[in-house]
């Protein structure tokens, strides 16, 4: 059997590159996000790039509540920073090089970090006041062990009355029997149904695999219990059972 | 590390019937070719269900040379089945099961059965004026070391004065250097550079790896040295340098 290893590297980054280059158009360019199962996803890159029209409602319906200082964590392209410009000068953080260039090369404030590795010296005055996790970023939580080390870094950087705004999916919703199965094969190895190991393709590039974890409400509220975070409100998409948006307040 | 594996099954077969049954339209089902270097190639799969005009015009150049009884070997979704209904009764075989029920849904004659297990009782008055091989299909012959008993394969059903019509791609007209290291890498282990290892992936199966072998015309004249077959006219794409149609007769 042939072994298939390909190289280590910013493919997210380069599929926002390519799709930047041509144009953010729709039907161009396509993520592939491979599941440690096998399971390959393809989705258009150029939802990376849309306004805030087409963007799902449950996140629409809390993105009001971004105000003061806002850091997205994990921006991509930066269609959230983008949508928040008119009202406030939000930054934008992400692992992957060439997601922050596309962003820049937009106008969009964003520099290389990650959900670990938070801006340094946003403290006091310069704490923020919104954090946003969108396009079910709150799966950045990555794991039960490493979910209370994150939420206590986030908090870290939060101003008093800051918000976490961020949307997830319920992997319970699902009656596919590809994820149902994926399901079981986490639970027998004592893991979350909802816990997903992915990396992104593109070309002979692949990133690092990744640990992203989607959560029911009840498990969120599990993992904020003890926290520093609360909260305040779950917003449901109309379309998605399974899909909603949160609303955490520092305590 | 995480170690993928896809289930093996009929990928290709998969991709053809969602793509089949969403309409068969642009834009929704996408086919991935991996290659063993880990390089993704995406296409969208209804090509396989194109008309005649969208064809590269290499091979609707010497199309009007299928006559008498045709064998479309590697027939898809049907394209080359539907666009001679017009004039002969094609017969299409394909490994993929979903490939052939796609074919018969559209009331195509299909088969399962590949290159190595041609159409049994093809003899005498049953056997084929006509062997198509489009579609990159002459990578079919797979390597120097299948391509000798392929060949004699189809001599075996082919009619006295049959002709193979296929196309290929020189492997040595890119200068892509993703492809130009896997040349590289080809040529260290003793291979020709265009010897591709494929398999093609949809949701979590794949199909099994097979090889391809793309080759020059010089290569392709060469491993037609001593076989049954000749070779008798080349088309270019004048649209791309390397791929090009061969017309092929029985000596």
């Amino acid at each position: 059997m042939t072994t298939v290893e390909p190289a280590i590297g910013d493919a997210f980054g380069d599929v926002l590159r390519e799709c930047w280059d041509a144009g953010a158009e729709a039907g161009h360019t396509f993520e592939v996000i491979e599941r440690d199962d096998g399971l390959l996803l393809l989705a258009d890159a150029a939802r990376y790039f849309a306004g805030a029209n087409p963007w799902s409602t449950h996140e629409a319906a809390i993105l009001p509540l971004a105000t003061g200082r806002v850091l997205d964590i994990g921006c991509g392209a930066g269609r959230h920073l983008a949508a928040l410009g008119d009202r406030c000068q939000p930054e934008g953080i992400d692992p992957s090089p060439g997601a922050v260039q596309v962003c820049r090369a937009r106008g969009l404030a964003a520099r290389v970090a990650d959900i670990d590795h938070l801006p340094a010296g946003a403290h006091g005055k310069d704490a923020y006041d919104t954090l946003l996790l969108f396009g079910n970023n709150l799966g950045l939580l990555g794991s039960p062990e490493a979910a209370p080390g994150r939420l206590a870094g986030l908090a870290a950087v939060a101003a008093p009355g800051a918000r976490i705004l961020g949307s997830t999916t319920d992997p319970y919703a699902t009656t596919n029997p590809l994820h149902l199965r994926y399901h079981q094969r986490n639970r027998e190895h004592g893991r979350p149904a909802g816990q997903l190991r992915l990396r992104v393709r593109h070309q002979a590039i692949a990133t690092p695999w990744f640990d992203y974890w989607w959560t029911s409400v009840a498990e969120l509220e599990q993992v904020l219990a003890g926290s520093p975070w609360r909260l305040s409100a779950i917003e449901r998409d109309p379309g998605n059972a399974g899909r909603y948006a949160a609303v955490l307040m520092l305590r």
